[in-house]
């Protein structure tokens, strides 16, 4: 429940070359929260204080007020391939006369979270299944090109400058041509209007492309990149820890920290073009 | 549609004094897309290019790959109070072969947003009822003390400086104490993170308090804010337009761009206090 962050090699680019190092990300795992043994809620999220979260999101989604009413808090027994308890499923029994969150009503309660799936009721379901996987697209992509990603997606922001609210995503070819950009208070949204876009166009499986986002690269900003086929994903923040596992499951390019002329490429590393 | 941007009367602070003045914030609204008629997700979302959004949600679910996969995207006729069309709700119809989202199964598809609300699956619930309305009260709190609340929040992040990639939510006193400080991946697991700790600390009603997040201020923040009777919310970065809005209706007094002795007061400015 230490488990903060998470040690990860990366290859870090910048005007002088590229080196091979380690980079330490904020750790992101599933949290799904059970109540009286019925899931609730998965979120995304980073491991400790599971406890407290849990009991702010009841407080917050009005099932409880007070800490009596939660007569206990426990992890399930949930066992990883290895075995090992992965202290990412948490129950909580209410007290007598505290009224349940009815699973079947129309307002359902799952989680979001700011880098977080999009309310799945299993850790099992965390994971989507492709059909269009980008793992055998051989496109490269120059650290040149990646450099002006940042610049040309600022440019296309139209409201950024007067709100100061926004983020973006924007779809590019491997030259780094500006296919399409987007923006929304939420990431999520930002992507899912780019990548529908995309789907209008024709361009699903999008082959060849680089997707470009404002802000950091969470687990289902990658998920959302291998659904369409993207095979590289760019953003100017730091990725998490399972973004960059399922990144690297998945064959996807992923570049972080992209500023200026410097940037870590996380996985699929076999697509910047070093020459 | 083109309801990008919405202006908002501030207060705004600086070493200089306080001064009534116009703001231009993102505008955030809930998107309901339907599926055949049968209610799928809601998102809080920048209104605009919502087709898109919406094909892009169900290619990255996995729902559909080629845009022959939707026979029509429409909107509902959803009224406003004042019975004008508010176009937040869009219904897509699947073309015959194209298998639905089962909404039984217990993989949902409640869209995440990363301000948005927690996958509410009506228009109807996304304002939650709060049994500790914060309206009441009175507790004030100086631009002075204000100013101080990103820097204590700062040096509680154990990990932002070695990741640089997480969410920080801290309570203070209005005296600016600070009582607890979370961070996640997730904005919103660091503010249940931290009111998580006062619900088990009986700190709840939370009077008195003021809660500081890193990010932005969003329509959910301010709901969980609501929820716990927090009466003052800060935030680094810019507030979107329904978060301002649930802030002048729950009393809460909202206070975003907070960056060294410079500050904007979206509402509540009463609890501000300029002697």
């Amino acid at each position: 429940m230490g488990r903060l962050t998470v040690r990860r090699p990366l290859l870090r680019i910048d005007p002088g070359g590229a080196t091979r190092c380690q980079d330490i990300l904020a750790a992101e795992e599933p949290l799904e929260i059970r109540v009286d043994g019925t899931p609730l809620s998965v979120t995304m999220r980073t491991p400790g204080h599971d406890v407290e979260l849990a009991h702010g999101f009841l407080l917050t989604e009005g099932v409880i007020g007070s800490p009596s009413d939660v007569l206990s808090a426990r992890y399930c027994d949930s066992r990883d391939d290895e075995g090992r308890n992965t202290y990412n499923v948490l129950d909580l029994a209410l007290a007598a006369g505290v009224e349940p969150p009815d699973p079947s009503l129309e307002r359902n309660f799952y989680t979001t979270s700011s880098c977080g799936v999009c309310g799945k009721a299993s850790l099992d379901a965390v994971r989507l299944t492709t059909r269009f996987p980008p793992a055998a697209d051989t496109v490269t992509v120059t650290p040149a090109t990646l450099a002006t990603l940042p610049d040309s997606l600022r440019a296309a922001q139209k409201l950024f400058d007067s709100t100061g609210g926004l983020h973006a995503a924007g779809l590019f070819t491997a030259g780094g041509e500006l296919l399409v950009a987007r923006e929304d208070v939420g990431r999520h949204n930002a992507v899912d209007k780019v990548l529908g876009w995309a789907l209008l166009d024709r361009r699903i499986p999008a082959a060849g492309t680089a997707l470009m986002v404002s802000g950091r690269a969470s687990f289902e900003l990658v998920q959302k990149a291998v659904m369409a086929c993207v095979p590289v994903l760019s953003a100017v923040s730091a990725p998490s820890s399972l973004a960059v596992e399922l990144a690297t499951d998945a064959g996807v390019t992923l570049v972080g920290f992209l500023r200026g002329e410097t940037m870590n490429v996380y996985s699929g590393s076999q697509r910047i073009d070093l020459r």
